[in-house]
């Protein structure tokens, strides 16, 4: 059924393939559903950010009108070796079980992914442990990254791998139908890996990207920001290799969603991110590949410090506000609700002159009693 | 088929029996929720309001699991005198027009509310002209307001009649199944009249609570300032007295979604709020009933300024961030899906005992290749 990898040459080079294929959104179709929302019976803008979703998926997809029924929400689940530094309040445990219980449909992401109708699949790209659980799909790297408080996560080649996995999920999802893709992740010890990535990318301070992840104490916090310092000493990173930073400082998760964001926008579909972890990734990605940004869609406003830090710099805004830090991709399916919420909208209003809302009903209202709509039952 | 009301008696009297039968919340079955939210498998809180949701909704209905899969959102219609003082861009037609293509399905929130499988129900309480449409269901209290800028809006009997309306609304769609109401309006000058209203209620400047509305010039918007400065003076109120302020400078809109906003918390059904003028309806109704805002969820951040004040003072945060201002009861489809969502999480995620989520398998963990979990595929 699964087709070869249409990425088996993951090379820097392949890369810049990938990246080249990105094109921009179309500016015509774009007009066009601007316009279309000007003629709507309802006052300019006052549909906000529905609106303006409706006018990026015409340049998106090339069509004013959209349906998307078609959602997929990708997970990328990964063990990182700096967990041995106590940064996370979770045993590395939870990363294998909470694979498994994702694929079983219960843990709080697949709960939601059912609830909005959205397929979830699930990807191990380096769970530290073999897992053979039906539903997720093995494109591992390694078991678990290296410690970047003292050596790089991973090397080049496997940061490659890593990214690949993700445009090689997004492909097989597109070819399967999917009309809007979804990113998200699971894996213990990753607020420290992206907090490290996005100091690393944006040269922010630690304290000002780094949270409390599931549940830290105060201590633990503390300790979290000194180890995220530790990595950044050992691991020298030029804020322009954004490849090299996911490489010294990163995760397989975030490498893998990095993928996804670029496959996405090459393959132009629309790509929803969650929280703090897969913000750091599309980060990586607008980096690697500027227009990938275009086709990127924030759904909720994360709680963890770091996530404003890295939609400031995607200058992307939520649609969200749920006080939400699960991870795993939760907040994706219903961002997608809204979505096509705003595809509705543009398919299906009445626009002004359909609406028959015009000045001379003013003048009509004035002189008589009652006044009539084409083909409706109101009285003159 | 309709019954009759079981508000025939529409006195202060009789308002103040409908307010005596709001209960509180029922603080065992929060009790039952918070427990169930500490025992799943996730970072405590992590799921944010989702999870506060959940609990708010044991303590409205007494039962920890909920399925709200009988949505209703009703719409209030009416017309305000006071746009004879110019305070709208939008001709006065434009409330019997949207009156009437709310019904026809065609309006931005007719939309949503089928978009989200959400039973839209529209009532004419007052629009300036009679309507005959299908769909349109008739409690008109009178042809609009008189101008608030020149004597009362309406008489205290007009306003509890419209009170009454929105409460015999609410009783009849509960009685038809509703687990879930949503209140909107649609009324050119509400806005004019809703920030009178909170002016009353809050004593705030009324430029910290009027803006443009559906765009209004900077001069207009200096008029619309000024009308409302003219009918706060015209019209004394006592602060204390919400029927008093609703009768001079309300509209029969706001009226009747007060009226909605206590007999759904009579009725122990969650009450949706829309935007800025449903936001000053729902804070009449906690003034005139403290208990009642226990029952209320506040949808979307409207961009309307007042909106803010309004929902402060009520001790509500919305849950989505849309940038939206198109009244109509469109904020809340797309939040009700949410508080669909928190029932979804609540009722399926596993608890930590069903996810094997335990210290124990990082000892597992750090003796063997893989481990176990069970009835799971996992290698050990």
């Amino acid at each position: 059924m699964m087709q070869t990898s249409q990425f088996e040459n993951r090379t820097r080079e392949s890369l810049q393939q990938l990246i080249a294929s990105v094109g921009s959104l179309d500016a015509h179709a774009m007009q066009q559903a601007r316009q279309r929302q000007a003629i709507l019976a309802k006052p300019p803008g006052s549909l906000g950010k529905l609106e303006d979703l409706s006018v990026q998926l015409a340049g998106i997809t090339g069509k004013v009108c959209n349906t998307l029924e078609r959602k997929v929400l990708l997970v990328f689940c990964a063990d990182n070796g700096v967990v041995t530094e106590g940064v996370s309040s979770c045993p590395q445990s939870v990363t294998a079980a909470q694979t498994i219980n994702l694929a079983r449909g219960k843990t709080g992401a697949a709960v939601l992914a059912k609830h909005f109708d959205c397929t979830l699949q699930v990807y191990d790209v380096g769970v530290a442990v073999p897992i053979e659980q039906p539903g997720v799909r093995s494109c591992k790297v390694a078991c678990g990254t290296k410690n970047i408080a003292c050596e790089p996560a991973m090397t080049e080649a496997q940061a490659l791998q890593a990214v690949f996995s993700g445009a090689q999920a997004v492909s097989e999802a597109v070819q399967s139908g999917a009309q809007v893709i979804g990113i998200g992740e699971m894996g213990i010890g990753n607020t420290t890996t992206s907090a490290a990535v996005l100091c690393a990318l944006t040269g922010k301070a630690v304290k000002a990207v780094a949270g409390k992840g599931a549940g830290l104490t105060p201590q633990a916090y503390e300790n979290k920001c000194a180890v995220i310092e530790r990595a950044l000493q050992k691991n020298h990173t030029d804020t322009n290799d954004t490849l090299g930073i996911l490489a010294a400082l990163g995760g397989f998760d975030i490498a893998a969603m990095t993928g996804a964001c670029i496959a996405a926008a090459a393959q132009r579909v629309p790509v929803v991110i969650d929280g703090f972890i897969s913000a750091v990734a599309a980060l990586c990605a607008y980096r690697l590949c500027p227009l990938a940004r275009e086709y990127m869609i924030a759904s909720h406003d994360s709680l963890e410090i770091g996530y404003r830090v890295a939609v400031n710099e995607l200058k992307l805004q939520p649609l969200l506000q749920l006080d939400m830090r699960l991870g795993e991709g939760s907040g994706c399916p219903p961002a997608m609700m809204l979505l096509q919420a705003a595809c509705a909208l543009i398919n299906d209003m009445a626009s002004f002159e359909e609406a028959a809302i015009d000045d001379s009903y003013l003048e009509v209202l004035r002189g008589t009693d009652a006044f009539t709509l084409p083909e409706t039952g109101v009285k003159r």
